[in-house]
């Protein structure tokens, strides 16, 4: 997962961008970059690391002009592209920079098409410069040395037709303006806010509500499926539905794990939306445990308090927050003679023994997914002495990869993949297991927003949305994302750049 | 504050420091030191910044020993002390390292003292580097090529007879071991823990017992007011009274906010006594506030929801996490032609309006010093819907400044300094104010263990335990610690260090 | 002055480049790059700063592949272009990288040309990015997959018509292979070589021919005026003369001044040239100034030592190192309260008192450009005690600016711009002056091969070789290259880059 | 060989002492440090490298105060040693720093004395800290608050009276003064200057006169064997002669090759020394090889030019400088899968073939040290075409280990080891061999002054001026100076230090 941000705005941009990206880092903590245009001038600065660690001083000083974007990421399908930090550039037409937040899956032949048809080098493993690529053609096929607002979606339009997957994208024209836009599906969140200055109304376009009203932005509202927003360089905003046939729907994990609980997304308070899971987390619980004795309910910090709160309110029973999070993980190191030493769960989570001892306790976590934590923390419970331990899942069974951009394991590396609750149970050895039903989960994220036709869940139902992932396309999933398949990529400061830098 | 580790090993020691450090992080993230020995040379690695910035691979790979103390640093008392960071070293006699939480309220005179006694030279305004003098002076007066035990504890009475104030410390001497002491008043936490290898058993020392469990030590027990430890060179441990008339009195502010709640300090568990400082704030609001409606409780986070969420449950009303925090804070950059622009607390907490809108509101902190912070927060809530906001601290009213290693401003500048809590109310802006009676905070603390015969109260009460804090003490202690007083020291790696280093 | 080198290899190629720029290293110390390719993927390490400095181990380690080229850059016309490192890339077609010796003379207009008819957006002040998509765009207008021969030989002739100035160019067609070409006036130098290996024949392309012997290849030979090479991706080598009418007139300052003694040029050996520019120098001494009594003759070091050391031959006078040279230099700080100080001459050059006092010494210089250094070094030289101070330059006078490249500064802060000898004499405080005849400094460069046809002087005779230089280019010259012009551009590391880099 | 440079102001010095150490980096180019004292406070900057590296603006802002010292560093005895740059720094008495050039030879015996005498504890197996602990020892047994100008001179005394070897020493007394001295053979240089300002005089103490003069001061004199300077807080200059029987015998290998031509040590101008080996040495080739036919006579650039010019003039035969050299050499990174590769002579000289095609030439270095670089040269010449290669030394045969400061391989690596002139002369290839005598050359040094009793020659003859060397030390040096000895010390900034920083 990514985050995005772009601003057309009447002063300059660069903290506002880097304020925002601070608050979109959760949905990224791998690589960070801005890109600012003035008079005609790109300035980027861009790294592997977190925000606070990528922009010093003197990288703020060059980032100059009124607007902007900016990219938080998170490593996506396919490991390789691990060392790629966005935005990303190309020089023709006109100098385009965009940072995408998603996955293409069909970019592998995207980029063979980009090749052939216009000659366009990628340089990398990244589905966001081949997007940036297929876009930038679709833009000079038009051949404008100004290009009309009609040629922009017209362009956006046929990002639409050619590439499919998820994404939500903001990009930048050199001397034109900053276009933003969503895919057909809505898979991925993208909303955009406005506000007012002396100067003239600015604009701020980002993954998270989150992320506008902190940098002081009022929202406007979510961009639809399929539709695109530009910002012409006079700070003239349009938009408009450059998609055929858009289908609203937008990926359910946001509101389960992926977005902050602060965030509103499509209308949707996600915050709202975890409380409702543990109220019908609650109900799963007294339907099918009805005699279940639970003492206390403890919540897998951080993202499961939400629901487990209000799925303790619901049980009437005490709320307890038994495991102290240790915010300050440092890493392990490799000395001579040593081998990989794993950082276990133990070192990023204390138990209370206080709220364990003698006690059966109701563990809630957001999801399981691989089951290996989830089974460390199940016997950190019983080492500080509870009785019975169960364990609550907000969401339902993870069993299918994911392919719209959450970097998730592959099929069986997933503990529920093949497996019945009763086998997935006795492995993370609980005493009771609990998913949140799937319907449940829908109901929850749904109350907030009738009009949403249908949600991605594809990673509980392997229903994908978009109609192009079968059973090969998986299969060559799970070897790209094998540990075996992860290449090794050195970290550092700018290792290598293709740039004609000022 | 600061944090503390020592450990003796019979192994490489430099990881297991650093992941306590990391435990202990939230004591001080300033700076980061590690020391270590290895056949009398002593490997050293301090910076300013935090343990996971300070300590890269080539520095680990140089930290080699079975012995070794580290350190984390919080601003204490003095401004100009920011830019040291420990262990601090002299190299008579046999080479002393030493790292130090506190204060020592007479650190002026003795460094006048130890220069005309001794000819020492102190290079920095830190009281720890003069702590570190003081005791190399009282071993080096006994003179021993090797010194004894006894001579190591004796030192360490000479410490207690000519230091005034608070300080924990572990201190190496290079080729004897490793010693761990807390003054007489046991102002200061300090606990020590073993395990058995097949090499035989290794201790550590820390400022927490969570430093040593998570590194996967067992707890033996803290130290008490004026004792010692020594751990000699071949792993054999002592420990010794070496003060006249100890008198127990652990600093209490630790409990209310400063400790982590999974530590368990001077038998107290931290957690406990928070939960406790809930139950007795619920009394005190039934019984100031009978009529109160309260719709909702909200704690400021972090450290205030374990007591909030139990004031809840004593009055019975809904607890909810109303206010999100946002853990990915970045910097404000000073740009050409801009002044310097505070990062708001609403940059750090953001609201989930539907807890607020058109409800009584009760927020809890932990404490309020300044109460600017505490204005904005109310502020927001208010901004957010609340229909009357009540604000409840678990500690009483912080009216005189800490002279005991805590960060506090000086008198004029703590809200509740010559006001009544009427008037520190209104300037809140709260609709009612409930603070902690001293008696229940104390009655909280001492719960968990009836042998400490006092605590440290004195921000709340202005007894200062050690006796030697007079009004003309405080009224300097006002000058220097006042803004203008600030010496700014330039941030960097290693500007400046005096080393004879390998 | 730049320095470029290219390697089309058959094993890794990051050491050789390394090395060919390290002894190119004199052509430019303000900025290094390497780019290389492997398996269609461009890896590129640049920065401001020397060979030794730009180049990190982690950097070698990612520089794969058996193709590559290289630039040591040194600032050009225009002070804001001091900002760009080369290589520079373009993604279109194919991906280009490109690294250029020389200075376009209609840089702007060809900028503005290839946005209109291309929509290419240029990113710095860079001229040589301007020749990048220029040739980029001579190459995209064929529209092939995969260029032929032909193809990129056509486009160095497209590149040939639309660009005017001086230009040695490498480049890499990712996939394709490495071209290098040379204007059609043949002003800057580049010569290429070959050696065998067990895998088959490796190419190298570079400014000078120490470059080439140095890192183990033998010479070939330089390329001709208007020729371009061509080494595809199996290996071949093709050569073509892409341009009209070449008219061979290399830069004759070269041979004064810039490259290396050990090089040899169009088949001059610079060593010789310089050997008879001392005899021809001796000649006019003898013939201008018969009676001159001369004790000794002290080069100023380091260039002038050969001529100086055969100019004391013929003149039959003792030759002395009187001059020692601090070949450490380091920087002036702008400590607070201080104005900028300037590095004198006397902190770069000692007198030896002995070779100097009560002596009539004849000073020797390559060139006299601003005059300055000049005048230090013959008030430093009656310090030191000479009775009379003779001053001789290898070259005549410099009255014009250079616009192929060599960073000259404007007319008017020529010394010798609009003075008659005797007021140059007059202003640097010799005794006597003697400037070398333009006739025999052509005299003596072209004695190394007769071939070619003239010499571009323009810097001593205003005549431009290429034709398009007139008053008002030169004016707008003297306003760019003024003091005042010079834009403050911030150094550090890839401060900005625009980069999709892996 | 180190270099050492002290100042005592009456304004900031860290520029002057910048300044002074660019010009002394000849010396020593392996690491580099400066100490300021500012109102009793120390700040030091000191790291690996070069004086342009290591010293950044960020610090240069830090090195506050009139007073400092500054050191450069190259490895000496000890390869283990190379880790540790200078100053130095004890805090007792008084906070002392210090800079050393030399050598103890009774350094090991020292270091147990002063930890048994004083407990000092030496965390480096370098000399100068010993040397630093000693000098402090002497001055604390005097036990004076204010020490007084005779207690400094006595400990200097002291330290005379202790240690054994070379040493030129400058140290600071914080809040008291800076002294200098020399050892009682005066084998390492050392001398002082001075400049008058309108606030009064200022001192400058240095290895070399250039360090003095280029910075703006003005010679007084070198220090006497045995002789002190101290310059008191108040600017005062005292001397005194701390020796008992000191013997004038400073080292004839500064003039052979380690000092700059243009310094004055000991009254001797360094370059007229060189001239007159010259001298001598076409003399001993006269009437030694009275037929050798020699063509041209070529120096081994740098040092040996001053030499091999008089000794063409004296030959009668025509000087050239036939051997480029590569100012920039560059690194040879060790790739995965690659052996290291040994940066060859050839990266450094290129032959000019011009001047070695059919000719007998006479290449001629300053010594012969290991031979193997001498007969690649020898190699080169005959590659480049020479007739015959004859090899002049303008320094009788190098046989013996220095012990006084100079880093040169044990006897078992000197080429001239027990070995014959002609078997040295076949081992180099050469087609005839000629050593200087080494009674010519301390004849060539010695004119430059008389009064000069003896020079230290040991690495000709053997005979260790300071009497204390015996087989059993020189064997035992030939095993810690063996490759296999050289313990890795990892490289970087501020690795480990040992600091109470501020």
């Amino acid at each position: 997962m990514c985050g995005i941000v772009a601003i057309a705005g009447k002063a300059p941009v660069n903290q506002a961008l880097y304020d925002a990206l601070t608050v979109l880092q959760h949905r990224g903590q791998d690589a960070a970059g801005i890109v600012t245009s003035d008079d005609h001038r790109l300035f980027l600065r861009k790294d592997n690391g977190m925000v606070r660690d990528v922009f010093h001083t003197r990288h703020m000083l060059r980032l100059a002009g009124h607007y902007g974007i900016g990219h938080v990421r998170y490593p996506t399908a396919g490991s390789s592209s691990s060392a790629e930090a966005q935005p990303f550039y190309v020089n023709s037409p006109y100098g385009i920079t965009l940072a995408h937040n998603g996955n293409l899956t069909n970019s592998e032949a995207l980029a063979k098409d980009i090749y052939r048809s216009d000659l366009r080098h990628v340089n990398t493993d990244s589905d966001s410069e081949v997007l940036l690529n297929v876009f930038a053609h679709e833009l000079q096929i038009r051949g404008k040395i100004v290009p009309s607002i009609d040629d922009i979606f017209a362009a956006v339009s046929g990002v639409h037709t050619r590439c499919k997957g998820a994404y939500a994208v903001v990009a930048m024209i050199t001397g034109y303006g900053i276009v933003g836009f969503r895919d057909p599906f809505g898979i991925r969140p993208i909303i955009f806010g406005e506000r007012d200055t002396p100067a003239g109304k600015e604009y701020i376009i980002a993954s998270e509500s989150v992320a506008i009203t902190s940098v002081g932005f009022r929202i406007v509202r979510d961009l639809l499926p399929g539709e695109a927003i530009f910002i012409d360089n006079e700070g003239n905003m349009h938009t408009r539905q450059c998609a055929d046939k858009p289908v609203f729907s937008p990926c359910i994990f946001e509101h389960v794990y992926f977005a902050r609980p602060d965030s509103i997304i499509d209308n949707i308070s996600v915050y709202k939306a975890r409380l409702r899971m543990g109220e019908t987390l609650a109900n799963t619980i007294r339907e099918l445990h009805p005699d279940l004795e639970i003492d206390v309910v403890i919540p897998i910090p951080d993202t499961s308090r939400t629901s487990a709160l209000e799925l303790a309110n619901q049980l009437n029973v005490k709320y307890r927050e038994g495991f102290m999070k240790n915010r300050y993980i440092g890493r392990t190191f490799i000395m001579p003679g040593q081998g990989q030493r794993k950082k276990s769960v133990r070192q990023k989570l204390n138990p209370i023994e206080l709220e364990f001892m003698g006690k059966n306790v109701l563990l809630v976590d957001d999801s399981i997914v691989r089951g290996t934590t989830c089974r460390e923390i199940i016997q950190m419970a019983r080492d500080a002495g509870a009785k019975n331990v169960y364990f609550a899942s907000a969401a339902p069974a993870v069993k299918f990869p994911n392919v719209y951009g959450i970097d998730m394991p592959a099929r069986n590396e997933l503990i529920a993949y093949g497996r019945s609750e009763q086998e997935v149970c006795e492995l993370i050895g609980a005493d009771a297991l609990i998913y949140q039903k799937l319907d449940d989960l829908i109901a929850a994220a749904r109350e907030g927003n009738p009009d949403i036709e249908r949600f991605d869940c594809s990673v509980f139902d392997g229903d994908y949305v978009t109609g192009d992932i079968n059973e090969s396309y998986l299969a060559a999933l799970e070897v790209s994302r094998s540990d075996g398949a992860k290449r090794k990529v050195p970290q550092g400061p700018n290792l290598v750049d293709l740039s004609n830098g000022e």
